[in-house]
């Protein structure tokens, strides 16, 4: 009768949805020189976020606010909603925990696409959810594909992200609503915006906080430079947020990071700026994979998928980056795990990349005729992907 | 069909642990002058914490360590166990909500004191446990009373403040082990030391990692004054852990929290020298009340509870206080709600505290024969002790 754990914690395997940098650079017994897999900002903060921060250093030992009430009412401004219509978590994981919390009771059904963020799948079977797949359509969420499960399985949430991840995709607003206006009445659109800083105007639908069945997530992680703060925020409708508050780790979110999200939203030419940098990071890595014979999936992020072709390449070309020091990831379902997927780094370390990537893929044609089965995989055989481990 | 929440998350009323002191200042419209509220450190952070955590900002754009291995490196060598009995979250409240999740199904019992950390209760209703009290005894923890409620209700956890919040009361590591020993087989205790730096060595028991049905929590919150960083971790089994990692929100350490904690960890002598500067504000606060015809409870923490004598005087303080600009808190429930809890902040602080609590405490005696019944209270007829919200 040892380890009273809830029968769903005893039944869950032992997977964690993103094995980190840091996990394979103590397996591997070395730093990577290039930090491409993990879609994080190569191009810092704002300098007024910066300031904010280490002022916000002076009451470190004080607690933030639980309410984030000074960020929620600059976002609300923003965003064009109430402060009622605003919740801020540590980063948008923390707020897809609250969300499965609130939402899932055991057994409900959650849709999304084959492939996508593995996070929030690992939360909805964290709360006893039952995940129902839709491939892939072309790269892209398969909208079509997506509403019918939703109706076929009374699903609970339908979760998006727009832009996508790991593709890179996105859908204009207008299939978005109508998407939306397809779901079971009881559903709720979990849209997942992680990437909006860089996405056209056309593929962000505008902002209803009266509508209770899209909720929107936010972060400070990508355009804004601050993933290490953990700093991201829903927006939804009143009766969402008053759920929320009903369950949340109220004194979660971090009093710098606090103050680095109101800094970032005094800059907001600072964002516009990285985005130009990253759209023209973006090109290079396309143009990088045309000279090598290769092609890429059009992409509104800070990365760019690059298709290898199949899958076993795909995997054959992560180890051989990690085995040269560059930490991409890769796609953990069929068929977008035929691609491989680079951050956007600043122009001396993208031709850094350039260049590895170009031997790889000449020792790739040079050594091989087919390309090597799973079983053959040089580096993690179980767990490069980042989605199971052990 | 609006609102699909859980059955659980529909049934909760709107309850919130804690207000913050910003929230009352929000409703003032005036910041306070003193914060003696939340128990957060008057004494700083470690300048090799402070260097380390600046020093963090350069990689913020980065996340941090989903495993937080250096630091649970250290800790392990600090507490003499093993990587593998530790978990770092955004705080101690992280961890409880963690705790309840892995450990609460629904109707589950969990046994504590009455007037206890409140915030463990609201999580372990949010995952739709049952709370049983136990009053408090004499100003402290009643073991007797708790073993016994857990043998009757086959609680789960038994959740134990060590020192106590509100009280500031502590046991004795014999006792405690004896305690531990009483318990159903099935049963954790859930010991929270985030004051134990500020305790005698007798209060704290020898750590063994081994045990299944003890799990220490400990923070960076208080002695080493990082509290806006939001950082603390857990000590338990590695099956605990394992289990922990099934659900837990793996990237919501935030990477200057890290780093701050680790170089809290290279600097022993700061906490130390918090916990001897505060040892002497206690006595101030104790001087204090025996000049005002008040008695304290015996504290190690960084707190003084000052026993008002009863509810409706405790409340009428804490309410004249406030609009003194001083923020404190009391318990929310009998016998402990006869007292108001005072954090220890720093000499020159403490005088003026001093002079306005003499204020109020004569004007009291002046104005008033008896003491105002609940609906006169002033400033927050309902919030004012942070545990029922509107």
């Amino acid at each position: 009768m040892h380890a009273p754990f809830t029968r769903l914690v005893r039944d869950l395997g032992d997977i964690v949805p993103f094995v980190a940098p840091e996990a394979h650079e103590r397996r591997l017994g070395r730093t990577f020189k290039l930090r491409l897999g993990a879609n994080e900002s190569a191009f810092g903060v704002s300098p007024i976020a910066q300031h904010a921060m280490v002022e916000a250093m002076e009451h470190v030992d004080w607690y933030g606010d639980p309410e984030s009430f000074e960020l929620r009412t600059q976002l609300a401004c923003v965003h064009g909603v109430s402060v009622q219509n605003l919740v801020v978590g540590s980063g948008i994981d923390d707020l897809l925990c609250l969300i499965a919390r609130t939402y899932i009771d055991s057994c409900q059904s959650v849709v999304m696409s084959l492939g996508g963020y593995p996070t929030f799948r690992y939360f909805v079977r964290g709360c006893g959810g039952t995940i129902h797949d839709v491939a892939y359509l072309r790269d892209s969420n398969d909208l079509d594909g997506l509403a019918k499960m939703a109706a076929r399985t009374g699903a609970r949430i339908v979760y998006l992200a727009n832009p996508d991840n790991p593709t890179g995709t996105w859908q204009t607003a207008g299939d978005l609503q109508e998407f939306a206006r397809r779901l079971p009445e009881s559903c709720l659109l979990v849209l997942d915006e992680a990437y909006a800083e860089f996405a056209p105007a056309e593929a962000i639908p505008p902002i209803d906080g009266a509508n209770p069945n899209i909720l929107r997530l936010r972060t400070f992680s990508k355009a804004y430079g601050m993933a290490g703060t953990r700093i991201g925020y829903a927006i939804a409708a009143r009766e969402t947020i008053v759920a929320f508050d009903r369950i949340r780790v109220h004194f979660g979110v971090n009093r710098i990071a606090q103050a680095g999200a109101l800094g970032s939203l005094r800059d907001p030419q600072f964002a516009l700026s990285v985005a130009r940098a990253v759209a023209e990071g973006r090109r290079d890595y396309e143009m990088l994979a045309r000279e090598l014979g290769l092609s890429t999936v059009p992409s509104a992020t800070n990365f760019v998928a690059i298709d290898m072709g199949s899958f076993d390449r795909a995997r054959a070309t992560v180890d051989a980056l990690f085995a040269h020091g560059v930490f991409v990831r890769m796609a953990n379902a069929s068929p977008v795990n035929r691609c491989i997927r680079v951050t956007v780094d600043r122009p001396a370390r993208r031709a850094t990349f350039a260049a590895i990537l170009r031997e790889v893929v000449a020792s790739e044609a040079t050594l091989q005729t087919g390309w090597p089965t799973s079983k053959t995989s040089a580096v993690f055989p179980s767990s490069f992907t980042g989605m199971i481990k052990g």
